[in-house]
């Protein structure tokens, strides 16, 4: 008689998320190694609550719908377990709930602290010698997990935020007097999000004149001198900003005026970089023109453009994980490796949770060019392929059809 | 021997008011009315300098992807022409342009404003016994024009803040406690794209809880009371408020707080009215889970999630204009008729520019509900068949690919 698994996922969200439950559905359907799968709502927080569904059991209609819906569908939470050598209650009352309902395999997808959930319960079920493997799924638009080519999410954010900097380049240019644009993206500690905004170009010629990483140190006078220089030169300039830079301080540049709080992990909240370098150039006397696009939300839940590879990538990392689950993969994460670029085609790895979780990803420094302004060519080919193909949506009334299970 | 023909675009740009050019290039190849369809750069600001080329001998590629191409891809002005009876001379000036060109027929695409230069050119023309007509071709994402059904450009704007609703009501939904969010849409005087969200829907039903429209003055405390009710039963509230809401006083509610500044026709420039309601929410103690997301330039430029109606109809209007250009319809606009809304069809009327030019077309007040903070059926029975239909866009690289004549 044949056990049964449970998917579940943290943090937060990607427009490709559910893409990863439904590939682990329908690999199960194919491989039938488990008799049932449940999802779990809200993550560890959820099942701690038994808050548990048999998502096997839904329609194929459903499914398919799920693939293409932006956001955890299964509801999401930001739920640290504490060490169990501190306390090991929680890790009790999970196992339990596992053996309630016969389940043999735990994947749950999620980033950086994620992993980390993983990596604690699968070191706790080693050493209490118990039949319940941990499996980690990737998902994060920051892109800053170590190890892994890629995550699943990024792909689509990226070419979500490429898209509209094309855009938005063509509205801040219908004027003869044009100003100044500021693309604001998210990117607390990394800068892969608003480096993919190397790949708007027009007529073959990139849009963005600057690129700002949390990976350089922002020196203000350095970059209000290059504002100026390229305003005076072509009366127009199209910046991209994460929101994460720092000064040589390490203080943050949105917290020179931003309100400030923190998640219940203790990272800040970010957000008004842009703003706030809109105000420096502003002060500096360069032009009154200048215009700030904080794209918050919408890069991570832009599923209405995201990437087929990407949505195709996550749905491979499910199938993946749940395919090999009966190896000896317990703490483990389903990577994605680079096979080749061009043609581009990737496969899927197991590498240590534990090696993933808290370690963070930066923008190679040999990726940003020589003025510490942009990217070179080598991120371009790294991010292309990754934003690759329309996908075939599922649409109601002219607008996307979406299904998800925690409402 | 046929003379020539030019147009040229003003004002704010939408995704499709390039389509609209390429509908009046496409016309004079099948009617052949004119010798050459002449376009200007910068609207009339660059006609009066001779930015002026030949449109009609562009390749056939280029001008479909033209159609494709979001933002005045001809560049824009916002330039009004004074009064000819206190001065002439800019309208002499462009009269001998025109004879130089031996341009008989004048297209200009716009909204209130250019509508109003459509009207004062050929008023001056006929006063002068001149052989040149000018004709009006709508657009506006704002859909305020009075007479025509709607503008041109105002449907791919509600697709796109229809869509990004749904994408963001998913997720402001993936944690247990959830929080409040405010999409801010643009929407000076009138509530036509903030009202359009009321075609987001989840298994049936509208995602969003409270639309607040300019039309109707809007109540502190009202609203802190709808807003409270509604968090404390669904832990969640998801807000639509379009930048131009007004206090008793007839106060923007952004001018509240917002840095003020005003555009070359007096009219004030707005945006913040989200982070207004954010604060008044957070002071009033009922959550700190708060968070706004101002659609700006995205929702006049995102051609990528445009829709196909509306091109086909930004497409007719400028075919039309110069298909009945020969008639007696200086001094007009191109309007939408709507002849019949299911299945929808519409067609071309000529009306006077006048009568369209510094009037504003409000929300009806019985499409708005009886607790004024949300829509009728009516209305979204008046906004659902404008949004219909995925575009055949033309991509490069999974990008969309674009093509514009001001860079």
């Amino acid at each position: 008689m044949m056990s049964n698994c449970i998917i579940a996922q943290s943090g937060g969200p990607t427009s490709v998320i559910n893409s990863s439950v439904a590939g682990l559905v329908a690999s199960n359907l194919k491989y039938k190694i488990y008799d049932k799968v449940y999802a779990g709502l809200n993550g560890v927080e959820g099942i701690l609550n038994e808050k548990i569904f048999d998502i096997s059991a839904c329609k194929e209609d459903d499914l398919n719908t799920f693939k293409f819906t932006p956001s955890s569908g299964l509801g999401s939470c930001r739920y640290k377990l504490k060490d169990f050598k501190e306390d090991e209650s929680e890790y009790k009352k999970l196992i339990e709930i596992c053996k309630k309902y016969d389940i043999t395999s735990f994947f749950y997808i999620g980033g950086n602290d994620s992993m980390d959930t993983v990596a604690k319960l699968s070191a706790y079920a080693e050493k209490n010698s118990l039949a319940i493997k941990f499996i980690g799924i990737p998902k994060t638009i920051d892109n800053d997990l170590p190890i892994t080519d890629h995550t699943p999410g990024f792909g689509s954010a990226a070419k979500f935020i490429s898209t509209v900097a094309l855009e938005t380049y063509l509205d801040a240019s219908v004027y003869k007097n044009n100003g100044i644009f500021i693309l604001e993206t998210m990117g607390r500690d990394t800068g892969w999000l608003a480096a993919s905004a190397c790949l708007a170009k027009l007529n073959g010629q990139p849009v963005v004149d600057f690129i700002y990483l949390p990976e350089i140190e922002f020196d203000t006078d350095k970059f209000l001198k290059e504002i100026k220089e390229r305003f005076n030169k072509n009366n127009q300039v199209y910046i991209v900003v994460s929101e994460g830079i720092k000064n040589s301080s390490g203080r943050f540049i949105s917290e020179l005026t931003a309100y400030q709080s923190h998640d219940s992990f203790g990272h800040s909240q970010l957000g008004g970089v842009g703003t706030v370098l809109k105000n420096l150039i502003i002060e500096e006397g360069i032009t009154k023109r200048v215009k700030c696009l904080e794209l918050g939300v919408l890069q991570r839940s832009a599923m209405h453009c995201a990437s087929q590879l990407d949505i195709d990538e996550a749905f491979k990392v499910g199938y993946d994980a749940l395919k090999h689950s009966l190896d000896n993969y317990s703490g483990c994460m389903v990577a994605i490796k680079r096979d080749s670029n061009n043609p581009y085609s990737s496969s899927s790895i197991f590498v240590k949770a534990k090696d993933v979780a808290n370690h963070v990803k930066y923008v190679p420094k040999n990726w940003i060019n020589s003025q510490c302004n942009g990217v070179t060519t080598e991120m371009e080919e790294y991010i292309a392929p990754l934003i690759e193909g329309i996908p075939n949506m599922v649409y109601e009334n002219s607008l996307p059809k979406f299904k998800v299970f925690n409402k």
